[in-house]
């Protein structure tokens, strides 16, 4: 299959890694936003004006949208969704109904099939959850992130006055994760599931009492949370905090019969968030290009994919090596 | 949906309870080989001679065939799938893909869906043995049973002159887990990996160092393990060692990008396999039903499946409530 990426940040550069792992797939372009004489992939891989993408139609097969969930999304893919198949990873899980809704009429429009909210939450974590919930129907489900970096929590750090940058994790409360392990079916706040840790690099000079103050009242983000922030150096701040680490783990608990306790769980830890989400997308993808070519269009989910069309290896193989 | 139990069990007792668990199923009948008169389900459900089945036929929508996969599933699932859709729990891995054309074949000639070789292993270790090897193509999968009773091991053990009675656990090795889910890629053999524990019940004046020489040198079943032997009373088999508990894990470790490190763990702990099987076997019967009705006729597995057919919420509250 011909794979394109439109976006070429953390998650597009990502994908380009993630196309050289799979040998059934090639790379036949990048679009960015930016100068393209700016960009520079790590293979040998041409570089387009996003404006003119549709003047390389047919060049590929799916196009893998890397673009943010906030603003780029919500646009770019039903947009896009008429011209080309496509995934993407949106991630605003309240608004996935009608950001649906609406790529759904777009790729139905133009005869193309799209796949959003690919990745691993939304994505496998939703997939770990629908399973557990369909075998073991009388149960609870808990997810819990981390610990990992969460990048819109980071951001909503750096927006503080006096902040130079910031990185924030996310961290499940261990006594949390093991009473959930153990199957006792706690009720769990908002404070006890994660606690959020914060490393600030201040400007010169600033109130960093104040600064520490903003952060940990700050609504949504980590008012119900206990949180702690910790001051370092920009030299610490690069040393030991530009990976983008993430995980965590889908776990229900439930009963059968005459009280018998069963617990499931999926975990992922993973060294690269944005790495780990476009081997997703990729297979995703590989799904995508085959549902096309069998009449299947409009909008799916990773629920409406049989898992035999991730892989590259056909139903005989997969039945004879996996099953 | 309706459902048919064919083979009454521990398995077809699992599914009865299962179909209580699910709202949108009703059990309309148990067919079995013994007398009637002296099946009693949990429920009130009709008992019928498992000969008698073609009169019964338009009676249900999908029949769940509990059997053995020694010498019944071989005979029954192609047979049966002639003349209804089933649902079967053969795993026997090496003989799958036999399995599968000759069940295709009869299926395929009545205008049947049947689904074979669901459960947890194969069936969700499958599974998740196929998504974690196409989203993280360079890596390596581990799987790893127990702590769980093994009933073919507890068979061969119960075979040998002087038992009266037998259990066999199988227990992952710690160490051997604990280096895999730490990304060490470790070599494992055999040995390595599980470790077997029989309990045994000897008759009086039995040759106790005789079977435990012959447990121990069994081919196959023991001989590449680690086992440990504890004779016990026919008494204390019956207080702690009635369960039929398992479990397990199934690990892949692998790389992206410039050498990022992820680890993908899927992993069960069952209190009682046959039940939780039962569980899966009824979620696997809604996507036959669905699929039959959507003229998708002949064999399939769980790799076939879209998840979104297991479930009996509508595609569109999945996106909303679980993705």
């Amino acid at each position: 299959m011909k794979l394109a990426i439109y976006g070429y940040g953390n998650l597009g550069k990502g994908v380009e890694y993630a196309v050289l792992q799979n040998p059934d797939a090639t790379l036949t372009g990048i679009f960015t936003r930016r100068d393209p004489a700016t960009v520079h992939p790590a293979g040998n891989i041409p570089v387009y004006p996003a404006k003119e993408i549709l003047k390389h139609a047919g060049e590929f097969d799916v196009l893998i949208i890397c673009g943010g969930s906030a603003t780029d999304l919500p646009e770019m893919t039903p947009l896009l969704a008429q011209s080309f198949n496509v995934v993407d990873s949106f991630d605003t899980h309240a608004n996935i109904p009608l950001h649906f809704d609406r790529v759904n009429l777009a790729a139905t429009g133009g005869g193309h099939t799209a796949l959003i909210s690919g990745g691993w939450d939304p994505g496998m974590f939703s997939l770990a959850r629908l399973y557990a919930s369909a075998i073991l129907p009388e149960g609870q489900d808990y997810t819990f992130w981390g610990r990992g970096v969460s990048q819109g929590h980071s951001d909503a750090i750096r927006r503080i006055d006096g902040v130079l940058d910031a990185r924030q994790y996310t961290v499940p409360v261990p006594a949390a994760v093991e009473a959930v392990r153990a199957g006792k079916n706690p009720t769990l706040s908002t404070r006890e599931k994660h606690t959020r840790e914060c490393y600030v690099v201040a400007a010169p000079g600033a109130d960093k009492a104040r600064i520490e103050r903003e952060i940990k009242e700050m609504p949504n983000y980590f008012a119900d949370y206990d949180t702690t922030v910790t001051f370092i150096s920009a030299e610490e701040m690069k040393q030991n905090h530009m990976g983008l680490p993430h995980g965590g783990s889908v776990i229900r608990t439930g009963k059968t019969g005459n009280g018998n306790r069963h617990v499931i769980e999926y975990s992922l830890k993973l060294d690269s968030n944005p790495e780990f989400t476009a081997g997703i997308l990729v297979a995703l993808a590989r799904a995508v290009d085959r549902m096309n070519k069998r009449g299947r269009t409009g909008c799916l989910t990773i629920f409406d994919i049989a898992p035999a069309d991730l892989s590259p290896l056909s139903p005989a193989e997969l039945r004879k090596k996996m099953l």
